[in-house]
């Protein structure tokens, strides 16, 4: 983002032409809207990962997450992000109140990556969170935790934006934080406020082991919906990457745009097979599945966010490289630590925030400790050292203030009991697989092989109402059945009804063999 | 729309560059793609929204209605809305005939806008329409009804569209409809045939009570699709709203394509903040859950269509506001008049559209009745009421004749049966979950902590092969789980295997503890 | 993609602006966002079409897929394709070295197609192949098997894109062939892999009966994923379709980009609705279902690809047509041949890919064998033959090598027993769906409609704590139930509660009713 120049500190876009200045509006609005792909993203991922007991209230999060955002970011957080005001905070613009009206297409960027921010907690704390919770810290956060953080590093008038200017070899030359994308401007911040979420709000119950303390599996309910997210949330971060560029109208932007989307791809697939290596062969100890391979592409995404403007494909290679073990070992120490995080979002954000931030220290080809170990390089890691520090410090001290009071008030936490029972139906008006929506009234015919050769077939099914209409209490004949199978059946009127085969099979009426096995789950259709 | 001249009306673009025309173009398709979205997010809403039993036939709907929409506006629907003729109706490219080849890209937007009009109606419809009567009406909706109500508005032939001349303090002032993304237009119009759709189908079998008339719950089958469907919907919107400015080589497109948006974001945020204060405290009565949040956001995306690109973001959070009211009281309305909407479209789509068409006239900064209550804004009222009481006596009429027709011919509900048996077996080739995909053939060991605090473990499983190979009628000895807990096992043959355990319990043989407690749900697996 | 040479074959850009050249750059990288959409599209389609026991194993190769495409194309890919060498093969920018900073959007973008070629095939070996043989062919293909033909096809210095001079009419013509969005170049190779893939892999266990070899039903588990990746897919194809322009700097392309969009509406419908009615009325006497409709609509995507730049409307509606054939009987061919294909992309992308290839020579305006049956549109034929032919060919030959050795080495296809108890437990980490993450400890009144029509309720749910602490082995009485119905309750202690009503029915305490069905079915909460 270290382009905004031309679009905040610039609003005249001196040498630009009216059309050229259109352009920079419609990439961002484009960006925008994929960007805000991630919030499907997450809220996929995040909906997998939780058990059925729970998902009505993670779905109530995630659709309120961008309107959250939307308020408080529109409300407060821009005017604190890029408002007038010093190094450290800006106070206009609230409510958008005199935004020139060629800003509007930077303000609804910024507010789309503000709501990306708060989503990311959302799933640390799943499962045994409040919703007044929800709503009142997802509002500090995008209205002013993370407001002020991007004003830091990203708004010209920031301290880390303008950094600061030395000496070397003779030469003045400016040293300041970088973070193209946000490792730490969004997802560090996102990371912490997770952590000291999930450290404050305890462990779901039953996570761990009463005495022992060992961790108990305790996994989602949809590996499908979470490995979708993480598809969709794919192309939010090749936006997202791209996008920082924020304008098209210089010479060389749409290099920087398809250079950062490139790295994006190699770093995410470098991390997802290392971390797929690590759990194959058991390096942690820890049972392998699907959603670490996940979790590991994401993380990938994540660490290169800081350096995909500037860094090489090979160097993207070694960022992704080194946060696989950045993720899988802040996953190992969460886990060690007790601290339960359903999503793994500490791991992915922190994990990989932190090291992406500090990446290009080591990595940039010119300026990086790697090739060249010098005064300049070491401030470079200074300067990306003392960001990622307040970034930390910042939301840590906040976050966990703000957590603090919740929990000492008591809006934090679910009581056990819903805890335990699931807070969808408590709390969000029913669950989100209603069982009276299951079913229906035919007969599934499901083809079998018999021991002989034969093609049978047994049937699987429910009550329709035109049985319904002849049975009572007692024993049931089901003309269906009966038609194909002769074998007493045994009927729990109205509702279920249980087919018990004779010892020495059924007779198959249409092809006269035994048909030796049978089964007939009979569920109640809804009226 | 109403900069949409500049395309339609002027295929010359004098004094545009030829790359300028061409980004142009590629601003109407990015945004149409885009804008396609929607037709997912509708997809996944209506599918959430329907019992199991009826997944199938949503589904063809859903994926028909593109390509139903497709082949209606290009045959007759363009050359309807857009073609040289009246103000009432146009009559020529049809079948795209002699269309000039830089008018495609706005064709394909108008056609992708053209088939969100008719999507609408297939969830207030749903569970018991036929498909003939789908394909039928989904005809005439996108290559007639709408593209009709389009000309008016939003062809700069239509007579909405030009308007009339006042004198207005001594000076000629041109006062006309203003719909900027369709509110009337579009949601209006699919809210209208919603309602008279629903009416005359009447609601599904069980959903009121019999005598007393009472509704009775009839959830759909898994709002984790409808919640995803919102997050969808909400960046077609997006792209919508935006891109309904149609141009980007106006000076100030840029700022018009991004007000929209924010003010997109506003107006849903505040709708769904209210609908759910509303449900919370139960001001109409009725049990709460998190389909109102979204249908309530989605509400309030539709009403913002008329104004997006002119009101400030406040009067947004006031259009947002006044929807909450408009969506529940339409849905209590409905609820009332015994009219069965299974997605809550009308209350969406004619509630929100019609306050949101009228919204301008209250509401805009410079003419707006709140802030200058005069002649002038007296006839933009007046406009905006008669643009909107044409849109819904046209769409009305017309829809009623057309679903009265297919009532009388017997070809609009299914019989009956197939209703409460549902339609997905016996119209749409099976359903989409089918019982014999699922299963499979391991043992899950599910850790559970004992009442003496000892980690213990039981078992729930499906038969394998390798079992049953070596079973037969009668009690049965399965090693898997003989291996860990010694039990008796009764067997259904080849199919299910019931483990009761003895009243003591069963001995954990790993552990050397007593079990209190076992369940093994075998089911078959698929050959 | 025949315009590439803009990009590809001339990177100063001579006349073009920077300001055009970035937007090249942004229009690639924007489409290839989209493209990149029909990665989701896949996933969501292939998980739908397989068995829930095998769901994480897809899941697990379509999150990897695009990775392994970037790793591979990467390395070698894109140099083999669009390096300097000759005719048939490049030799340099491996690993992107050299590569100019302004190629990387066209790299991008030509990763992402690249990674949809791999992506086809493992939709055809779903359900039994092993992840390394995954991982290895996924490599080949987008590292060696794609990039030579799209070298061949759409690099300018491949044979098929520099074509032959003939003299026609004592004039000299370039006949060459032509395919614009890959047809032939992607989806033929994808679909001929995938032949090959399905061929030397085998049918599934269970697919064709063992004596008489006819098909036995084998349904995936889930529609409403395969549809909505149907959905997903058509928003992907589309930015596929009109991004094969790749640029937006030369006059003309914007028509060409949305002439691409319609022909691709035009051609997806037709083939929909023609395959809905081949199945409907039962030609090829296999039963229908909504597989058909989703894969004929895609079938119709792939076929118009070759021409959708430069078919007019009417033929696209003919190459849809013909698809539907080409489609349905490639379809019932491999059922036929015993070709087991669990999401028929061989009938999808060979069926639809090799005919539209073809397409062009017959429909073309000017030179198509319809309207004009000579010399010229003679050799136009013989061009796209020699094409498709070729293409095939190489991609036959080297897939049959690649899959043989795998098979002949035993890294391709699980072991029985894995193969038919699921792949997921063993091989994946865990069920997608694991049991125990579903049910909650809240009992579901669902109201019921009683035959005197007065409404009661029955009740279904599931053991919760403090049910448990006072439960113990034996009969056990559940408050909640006894509150409102009396009745007799046997009980499985800590896990199952199951609740047989007495033969007169149960007394439903709070109307006073004889409730005359029941059934409770009580399952284990998770701790």
């Amino acid at each position: 983002m270290t382009q905004g120049t031309s679009i905040v500190g610039n609003g005249t876009g001196i040498g630009k032409t009216p059309f050229q200045e259109t352009m920079d509006q419609v990439f961002l609005m484009t960006m925008a809207l994929l960007i805000q792909l991630m919030q499907c993203g997450f809220a996929f991922l995040e909906v997998g990962c939780v058990r059925s007991k729970n998902v009505s209230s993670i779905l109530m999060k995630t659709v309120l997450d961008a309107f959250v955002a939307g308020v408080a970011y529109w409300t407060v957080g821009y005017a604190f992000a890029y408002g007038e005001g010093n190094e450290f905070i800006g106070w206009n613009h609230f409510a958008t109140s005199d935004l020139p009206s060629n800003k509007f297409a930077y303000f609804f960027y910024e507010f789309v990556i503000a709501s990306t921010a708060s989503t990311i907690v959302s799933g640390a704390v799943a499962e045994r969170c409040e919703m007044v919770a929800y709503l009142v810290y997802s509002f500090v956060i995008t209205g002013f935790i993370y407001p002020i953080v991007s004003r830091w590093a990203w708004s010209p008038f920031g301290w880390l934006y303008i950094g600061q200017e030395y000496m070397i070899d003779n030469s003045t030359v400016t040293i300041k934080y970088h973070d193209f994308a946000g490792s730490g401007v969004v997802h560090a911040v996102g990371g912490t406020a997770s952590f000291f979420g999930a450290l404050i709000l305890g462990p779901r119950l039953g996570r761990f082991h009463p005495d022992s303390k060992d961790p108990l599996p305790m996994r989602g309910h949809s590996l499908t919906f979470a490995s979708l997210g993480i598809l969709i949330l794919f192309i939010g971060f090749l936006a997202f990457n791209g996008g920082s560029q924020m304008s098209v109208s210089n010479p060389g932007d749409g290099d920087i745009i398809s250079l950062a989307a490139v790295n994006t791809v190699l770093s995410a697939a470098t991390c997802a097979y290392l971390t797929l290596i690590i759990h194959k062969i058991g390096i942690l100890g820890r049972s392998w599945n699907v959603m670490f391979v996940v979790n590991g592409s994401l993380s990938g995404m994540v660490a290169i966010c800081t350096g995909c403007d500037l860094l090489r494909p090979w160097a993207a290679i070694i960022v992704g490289a080194v946060t696989a073990v950045s993720f899988n070992f802040t996953a190992w120490l969460m886990w060690r630590l007790k601290i339960d995080d359903p999503v793994d979002a500490i791991a992915v954000h922190f994990g990989g925030g932190v090291w992406g931030t500090l990446s290009i220290a080591f990595l940039d080809y010119e300026n990086g400790i790697l090739r060249n170990w010098n005064y300049k390089s070491g401030l470079i890691l200074g300067w990306q050292l003392a960001g990622i520090l307040s970034i930390i410090a910042w939301t840590g001290v906040l976050s966990s203030i703000m957590f603090g009071l919740l929990k000492i008030t008591g809006f934090f936490r679910v009581p056990e009991e819903i805890e335990r029972k699931g807070l969808d139906v408590p709390k969000y008006g029913g669950p989100a697989y209603p069982l009276d929506a299951y079913g229906h009234g035919h007969v599934e015919k499901i083809p079998t092989v018999l021991e002989n050769g034969e093609l049978s077939c047994f049937s699987l099914g429910y009550i329709n109402d035109s049985m319904k209409g002849t049975s009572d209490t007692g024993p049931y004949e089901c003309p269906e059945i009966k038609a194909m199978n002769n074998m007493p059946v045994s009927f729990i009127p109205d509702v279920q009804l249980i087919v018990t085969p004779p010892e020495d099979g059924c007779l198959n009426r249409k092809n006269g063999q035994i048909n030796p096995g049978f089964v007939c789950a009979f569920e109640r259709t809804a009226l």
